[in-house]
């Protein structure tokens, strides 16, 4: 993409509503632009990350065999009023009346239709299991949203909702997606630690957050050492291997982990020596929940068994927060001048910078470089505008992009060009040859 | 992926309610689920064709130049006041109150909310033009919502926005819009004719509605035969070269099409022979307007001009109900037995059918033919459920996957499969290897 002809409204300012590091850079960046309190519009840098986000988070449920759907963001109050949520879930639901008077409302959550769903679509212990999940926008209407994403009224979320014949079965059900949500946060370059959690409004037996640490986190959270050096990175579990899925579920749930409601100062001291005894704050990035028959009884979903007796399922529900994560991994990653992106999730891989738009032999080099970059498949970002060199330098490290190719006429008449890696701000020069060689080894691996 | 892992909730019987063919197929097929009145669930067979379609709509958006953003759903009616629109709008505007008592709306059109953020966001006439779209759910009230997502009330749509100094520089920009939506819909198999139409709600000075034919149509169409013999496959035009673009929608133009609003007999019997006079229905798939400074002026969208003065913007806009294209193909593509996609939208390109599950030989056969084919890149849909043959037959009719494969123990001893071609029904044998080849280059194109 030529930034000539992008829509990248940088702002050379740190808004003075934005309280929080990543509320901050996502505005300064051009991501994001509040429409009404707790409502934004995702501009194209940011849209292409919420895109990448989203993108993983698929790609690591569609692996554990769940099921994409899509249900709508309007969902009738009728269903509500069977399972009983209608009159509890309070003043953050946002109710609606259409225009025949029917009470309506913006979808906070899904178990109630994605329950009728299946209860309408299957009637055999046959069918079992089944994972079905979308992602799509759901709305809260917070008293007080603020933080950007963070704790906005309208978010995308990915909700999973698992159907299982036996209890025994629906453990395993929730192992695998407490394993999918360790893959997916670790490819995003975070360590989400999962801690045990209340249920809270969604009810249920058992239920596990996944919180990273951030000083704006709003929860406290009390964890051990060990958690950092746990093997974050390979979980390549057969996630029809119910043994080893359990497995890798034991060795994250035998350390102690607890957010500020389920913390226990005793069991803390004792199972964890005075060293190791870490505190902090954290964001919620995702939340799983086992409720067993809690939503499929008062919705009659039931199927029929192996010896004809019609049986009510049992289930759970697995959120993440796709959008929040945008802002949950700038405050993982970030540094004083900027944004600094995984290569997983950053909006474009690489950032051209021409240091002198109109001269020819620059322009030259430019170009050819953004097409042989563009053909190996990497995503560039072509900084072909007329800036000075002083600000297109500030602008590539305010958003990000993990390397920064920079071409000048001083730089070619000695035969080289300069490749900055954001992370680090290592700078390296070499010929434009060995900078795309070096370049598409770092994005797409070695050849 | 496999049938017997997938959810794919096929009725048998055609539903009372659904009084059109795509209504009535995507229901048959497990496709859509009704919520509410307009309002529907995408299971994954539906869900799988939506993401095809919206697919190719980003591509050929992109392709344009077009820039993806994605703004929110819930809505201030502040802007929407300041245009005038908010009074005027009527009940098809789902109102709402927040917690806050703030007047909300759930978005039916954009125009407002795009304006304020260029207005924002862009200041000097060398950043124009621009094009910024997005693919978002929109929702309108309809009094009767009917047809199933072809009339809804909760539908996806793609809206694009263009931004220019000079209203022949917004002609330009429009007619990009013209010809994408003619290579868009002739990926999808559809020849969408090109109507002058009123601009309607929307405003402005000229507009074009893109229509396919089809009984349940909600409009009269009238037109010239020669439509059906223009070139509507190979519009792979230099979308920077003002003439090329131009010339193409002069061509589509030139000939008589205009719907009911718009029709005029005496023109239409003094410009096309008794022969070539075509009328029937059609259903508008996309609808594109000019509308000059209709809205960039009251909500102060101006930008600085080459000798410093402020001048207000030309925009037009530009929408594609992507949702509703999912039925559209369906009316333009089926049969008695069921749905015939299109490749390029098709769910799975090819429906693996095993006819003895259990038999060791055909299964291993299947098992092969389902790795070798989904290694070459196709999604094959495997019916390895243990449904009689006659089931399996009706129900691959009814989904409507481009390619049949049926393998059973019979054909196996003598050495081949069959394939058959949904559209048109042709049947061959052959080895299982000439199978493959034949698949892979179907799908793939040959090699």
């Amino acid at each position: 993409m030529r930034l000539s002809r992008f829509f990248m409204p940088i702002l050379r300012d740190t808004p003075k509503e934005a309280e929080i590091i990543s509320h901050q850079l996502m505005l300064r960046a051009g991501m994001i632009r509040q429409e009404s309190a707790g409502i934004y519009s995702w501009l194209p840098m940011g849209f292409k990350v919420l895109k990448r986000i989203e993108q993983i988070v698929r790609e690591e449920q569609d692996r554990t065999g769940a099921i994409e759907v899509l249900m709508p963001t309007i969902q009738s109050a009728d269903l509500w009023r069977k399972s009983g949520r209608y009159d509890a879930y309070g003043p953050e639901m946002l109710r609606i009346k259409d225009r025949g008077e029917r009470d309506m409302l913006y979808g906070p959550t899904n178990e109630e239709m994605i329950t009728d769903i299946f209860r309408q679509g299957v009637k055999s212990y046959k069918e079992l299991p089944r994972n079905l999940y979308h992602i799509q926008w759901k709305f809260r209407d917070e008293r007080r949203p603020r933080f950007g994403i963070m704790r906005g009224r309208e978010f995308l979320m990915k909700d999973a909702y698992s159907f299982d014949l036996t209890a025994e079965a629906g453990k395993h059900s929730y192992n695998k997606m407490f394993v999918a949500y360790l893959r997916t946060f670790a490819r995003m370059g975070l360590k989400a630690i999962p801690m045990r959690a209340d249920t809270g409004p969604i009810g249920g037996d058992s239920s596990h957050e996944f919180l990273i640490l951030a000083d704006t986190g709003e929860s406290a959270v009390f964890f051990d050492r060990d958690f950092y050096d746990m093997n974050w990175n390979e979980f390549s579990v057969d996630y029809d291997n119910v043994g080893d899925v359990a497995k890798v579920v034991g060795e994250f749930t035998s350390k102690y982990a607890a957010s500020d409601e389920k913390h226990d100062t005793t069991e803390f001291e004792k199972r964890v020596s005075e060293a190791k005894r870490m505190s902090g704050r954290g964001i919620e990035i995702g939340h799983i929940f086992f409720f067993g028959d809690k939503y499929t009884k008062p919705l009659g979903c039931v199927v029929q068994g192996p010896t004809g007796e019609q049986i009510a399922l049992q289930s759970g529900s697995y959120g993440i927060g796709v959008s929040r994560l945008a802002a949950a991994v700038i405050e993982a990653s970030h540094d004083t001048a900027g944004i600094i992106w995984p290569m997983q999730v950053a909006p474009f891989q690489v950032g051209l910078i021409n240091l002198k738009v109109g001269d020819a032999a620059t322009d030259a080099a430019c170009a050819d470089l953004y097409a042989k970059l563009e053909k190996a498949g990497i995503d560039v970002l072509y900084d072909d505008t007329d800036e000075r060199a002083g600000g297109k330098f500030a602008t590539m490290d305010l958003i990000g992009l993990p390397f920064q190719l920079v071409v000048g006429p001083k730089g070619l008449k000695d035969g080289v060009v300069e490749v900055k890696t954001r992370a680090g701000g290592a700078k390296e020069t070499m010929t434009a040859e060995a900078a795309v060689s070096k370049l598409v080894e770092a994005v797409k691996g070695k050849p």
